[in-house]
């Protein structure tokens, strides 16, 4: 018998991800965002939502680009600064001592410093209520060398990225496999 | 200097959640989805990418409503089961022992045997490419009283969710606290 919490935005897991823009002077600006997820195989295509609220939507509705990086546990008290502050007040590469690049694909910076960034054209705007959510088409997936395995494919445990528990609102990190997908399943 | 992968869907984590529908001919079906997120807070909204090609595709076009549950790391294989399998040809249920339940909020099943679900509406499809997107308005969120900790607040430690690692295609388990959100950053 389960029992009713009430309608709230409760699931598991949820990203923590690191959007990048440019702001109306052109100064790099990064937020963090844990409401998004990919939303389409073909275009490639992540969708992240944001309050009209934050300083990074004007910058996406003007430039209609962003970078979303993926963010390591050793970055996780600079993922979660940036998602305390505004870039309207601070600059939040100085507060971080992050690098910011410029993307060569898309109007929008990342830092240097995360191990995987996606490259991505705003495609869709979609008003939800409180939030707004952008698809981003995928122009670009870019990594650090370390963290790619056989094939030159990412490996998550080589990235590990950091998971964001609604709720009680922790950070946490991957733990063990649990199988390949597409293959355990077989067995029933 | 990063590696340039191409535009793929590479980014981490991401879920291994099961939408719960009913078919035409009222039986119940559960598949397993990666590509989704929760959209919005306001109302509170969860979005999850489905191939026209699959059988939930068009319960959902027909039913505007499912439900989504959070399956636990015990359920590895019953949960990529549900993504090998289409509910065309197979009753999904039976082949994984579990127990279909109707919702009393929207017109869809969900299974006894996970241990958190949202009971959600339909409230908007964006056709985006290969894959459609479904918003879906959560209605309410069912927990088993297990894994529920202080303050009747759901703990992803107890719930055990399922992490999908796309490229390598591998499922994990959830790892270490690493501290908490909106708190730790405060110390840069």
């Amino acid at each position: 018998m389960k029992k009713s919490l009430g309608a709230q935005t409760l699931v598991f897991p949820t990203p923590t991800w690191i959007v990048g823009t440019y702001g109306p002077d052109g100064r790099p600006n990064i937020m963090t965002a844990a409401w998004g997820g990919i939303c389409c195989s073909d275009p490639p295509c992540v969708a992240v939502s944001l309050r009209k609220a934050t300083y990074t939507y004007g910058s996406l509705m003007a430039r209609r680009a962003f970078t979303l990086s993926v963010p390591s546990e050793s970055q996780v008290k600079e993922a979660d600064h940036c998602g305390l502050v505004s870039g309207r007040d601070v600059d939040k590469f100085a507060g971080t001592g992050f690098t910011p690049v410029r993307s060569e694909l898309v109007d929008a910076p990342y830092a240097a410093e995360f191990p995987l960034v996606l490259e991505c054209h705003v495609v869709q705007v979609f008003e939800l209520g409180l939030h707004t959510q952008f698809v981003g088409q995928i122009m670009d997936v870019k990594a650090e060398e370390i963290v790619l395995g056989e094939g030159a494919v990412p490996e998550i445990k080589k990235i590990r990225p950091i998971i964001f528990s609604p709720g009680n609102r922790v950070y946490y990190g991957v733990g063990n496999s649990l199988g390949h997908a597409f293959a355990i399943g077989k067995e029933i």
